[in-house]
């Protein structure tokens, strides 16, 4: 089959590799319908991800159809439409069964696997281990366009932002960053109930998205932004602040905005230390949360899908053919200047 | 009356002054039987809280016994034996309600005012505003010497420490520092179930009360500890880790004591920013919680201290009558070097 | 000034009574601009409920005016635009502490004092004791007509239905009975991402609105009603049921089309004791919520009404004035018939 | 192998059949170490479970070594030392998700099948599915002894009753029958912090027992018992009533024993409807909790074991051979005659 291989740092190359087989009786083969790009390809190709290394098959997000069922799987047969999340789950370690795959032990201390720690889904096949305990059917009422966002961005963004930041009935939120993943929680604060959700980001086309998906306000990001944000919120500043950038300057800038109490949730990938104003926060009672996603909503997601509640087709902005995931990468390496969100790649 | 009055940066002085008057209809004036001193009186006296100023009675600790009640308190009556807590709450603003006056808004943006906004409990008789929602009734049963310490440290201990990281059945626990904060956490984490209390300090006569206190391990502050926690922990790291001292290393060091999906508890007061190791905690699923007590568990604290299973008593170390105060601020500000926990201070 | 007087079972009179006078320093008084009607009502004019006696002015909801303020008063002022709840909440005892005031131990054990224990809201003004833990001042966005409906009945359907049973993102949930309280559920189920609302009735005007208020399905109460819902959901009934009747037959309805390990919360007020089939039951973890509202979600529905996501002011489908209450109680005991929801008495 | 095999109401042999076999690949065999007798085997002796038939192996309770495991199993080898639950889960289905396994969808929409749905464990051996998320490993640490209890009684106490009833630091909790169960209930409220435990009970062998299972006070069940408790607790009554028995008499006499907003959690087994006094219920804001247990406590108890906190081999009252297991039925069958608590069988 082809597979987009990493080949070192800047290096990727559209290969022919062999194809997927069953390993273990927990596998399924997934033949690959729908994939797409996540900003840590674009990290793993900058060469900041050491675990990844030559000739590593890239992505972690599909949706496809099962190809081939290991001997112990049982929820899945052949001809099953399904989606691949970003994260693996044995089921079974102390960290699967309290919910947080994001660190099953069995996998691997970590339960992002594909295209880090074993082959991934920018292919034209992936096998996928645990299937049983791993994958989700795909309801016929959801297209692969809209199913694709759930394997990570859409569930990263609620996840780590609206339930780790315990968005409530009534809560102001602002998202600083309205990229991909800031998005998808502007887009799931309603199931939490927000009353007002503000968009903070430099970027025009972004801030117009995120009125687009759901936010109230949208606040250009820069000196005035926190006064700016102040000043809707009786001067105290929001419940709940998501962190969607990753820099240590947008993680201060949502620490800034959250008022005495509530909660700073960060979703962004951050890659040097954060000197934070304990010295001021301290007193805030102030709980900043962090994580990988655990992908563990993505039956509530469905459903919401499902029901009409969540358009998560609106993520996709770009559709490439798997020939030209070259291109898709170049889309998605310069999302804003692009006005691309997710790019759908497809055989 | 006599008090304790700040005359500004190391100026302290046991002066003649005004006896306190009801004020507001909501007000109660309280003759101080028991007082005691925190480590934030050795912040304000070495000038590092700017709101305290020239004249201001410090102290906002106190067990005593109501003189006098204002025109529309109801449910305390001249004579009580009541617990001053730290903490003022009006009982109505959106903060009182939710059960986090530490940030009330009436009484000045933070519940903390004794001592610092108005004064204090250092003193032979206190105004106390908000008498109804802030003063507790002394159960018979508990001592003067068993109430005092519920008034802010015990509770911060257990709020801030416990609460705030959600120990719960089976947990291990490391506590970073074993001063009186510090212990007060170790002393309740057995409400919440903790299977193991791993202590954490460089002083000996600390870690030995840690042990007194129920800490199940001692383990002494330095370049091994985190590697030695690490090992009696399946080398994951503990459930939740509670820093109980105030630096940026010691704050660094319960970030790197905690495991994938833990809490880590900030209980210290900090006066410098903290460079926190983003870049590798983010991925960690890591919660960080701080925050003023709120001193809302005194109840719960008052009525595991009558059924004998907390002895906070344990607490008070040195004793001292109200003319010599000021050997007592001697001897709490060298606390560990004179074997000190909390100090005790009547009339 | 005129108020609408209990005198005895089946006996009302629009009467001449003497102004309500402050009384104790924690009153107010309030001008009556906007009352309705509860069921409560028609249950205390059959006689049901004895604590009330001849004499007692009726009526526990009120939007008004305040014109006389208590010394100790210090949250509200003469001319302030409130809302009264059918709740009084003295904010210091252990159940107004920990947000349960519909047991408040200090207004009488209960907090539905007016029109009750006190006299009450349908007369043209009222005496509100302990103001400022009990009143809330209406924001100018939201009219008197939208606020009425948050003095009782849509913090009912809200906190003893949606809140209590514990409705989540992607839930199904049932309401059995869309009269005003179970159409208060209907309208806030969506606070908590309901993915589907089956509302049971068997009033077709009932039904129609149920839709309107945001119900996906509507399902007519019968012998089938069970059958119906249960293949609506995979067969095993949905995940929280709100029983809004308070009929024995209602709630083993209710009871029956939850599924193992969901929620039946009771909002109806029940009159007789009702068999449960604890022989089924037991084995399905099922929990059982039932209670008197505690009115403390008003700020939360009052953010929400302002915002434009809770169209409360539906729930109005008559008007009266105040010397034609007599009326409005006729169309309101037979609420189906008269297809209305709640009557509007303004003077 | 021999197994105790049921033959229709009130017929039990010891008698020989088939050793169990690999059948699935996620399958292990385990040869049984220590069984013990519960509650639900009786009643199925008595004909009340029609699921169970003629030739049945009972018993769903067990701790043993691996002699056996299926191709697909990674968790176990053989010779390992496991506990096998009374509950089997699948890992996968939306229950067991949820941490729900007592409702699995996968192994027969309910989690309880050994001695139920397939054979049991009252025997020499048993075959175990979906051994790698329902077994576990019994640390070197516990004895036999102590880790049989944890198989189904000593979870069922803890969370059906401890953790449902939502016990908290500084509750008073009321046990009504203090028989295996609820003595479990008795010994984990500590996990909790419960301050202050009532034993309601009307044998003195078992009220006794619950003293030294850590009950602070002993209440002879009876006609006074409600009032005797509520003497106890200010007259509102106890923070959460925990019903052991399965009888209407008990569970309405739990209802009488909480105050409002308090928590009844049914642990009984019922056997015919039961009447509740909905109209005096309703207004209590209390919470009726009941279901079959998840096990998935199991590692928080034996961790507690482990530590010394929880002495579970207390519950062990008297031994048997499996040759002589009809003796350890007798006396199981009139426990509180026998002064028997469980019963422990060994080969």
């Amino acid at each position: 089959m082809k597979a987009l291989v990493y080949h070192g740092p800047g290096e990727r190359a559209w290969d022919a590799v062999p194809d997927p087989v069953i390993v273990d009786a927990t596998d399924v083969i997934v033949r690959i319908d729908s994939s797409t790009i996540c900003g840590t390809d674009l990290h793993i190709l900058k060469g900041d991800v050491a675990a990844v290394t030559d000739g590593r098959v890239l992505g972690h997000e599909a949706v496809g159809t099962v190809t081939a069922v290991g001997a112990a799987v049982t929820g899945f047969a052949e001809g099953d439409r399904v989606l691949v999340p970003a994260i693996t789950r044995c089921g079974r370690c102390a960290y699967c069964q309290r919910g947080m795959p994001s660190h099953c032990q069995t996998v691997g201390g970590i339960g992002w696997i594909f295209g880090h720690l074993i082959d991934g889904t920018q292919a034209e096949a992936v096998r996928v281990p645990y299937a049983d305990t791993s994958l989700y059917k795909v309801p016929e009422s959801v297209t692969d366009e809209q199913a694709i966002f759930l394997a990570d961005s859409l569930p990263t963004g609620y996840e780590v932002g609206v339930l780790a930041g315990r968005v409530r009935p009534g809560h102001t939120v602002a998202v600083v960053g309205a990229g991909a993943v800031g998005l998808s929680a502007i887009l799931t604060t309603g199931l939490w109930g927000a009353s007002r959700v503000i968009a903070v980001d430099t970027n025009k086309f972004r801030l117009d998205k995120a009125r687009e998906f759901g936010a109230t306000d949208a606040v250009e990001a820069g000196d005035s932004a926190v006064a700016d944000v102040k000043a809707m919120t009786d001067g105290l500043g929001v419940d709940v602040a998501i962190e969607a950038v990753g820099y240590p300057e947008t993680l201060r800038t949502a620490a800034a905005l959250v008022r005495p109490g509530g909660t700073v949730a960060n979703v962004g990938v951050h890659g040097v230390p954060v000197e934070l104003p304990m010295h001021e926060l301290w007193i805030q009672n102030v709980t900043l949360t962090m994580g990988l996603v655990d992908t563990v909503s993505i039956p509530t997601l469905l459903t919401m899908v499902a029901s009409g509640k969540i358009p998560s087709e609106k993520m996709g902005t770009h559709r490439f053919t798997f020939d030209r995931i070259g291109e898709a990468y170049d889309v998605f390496a310069d999302a804003a200047a692009n006005s691309a969100l997710k790019v759908v790649i497809t055989p």
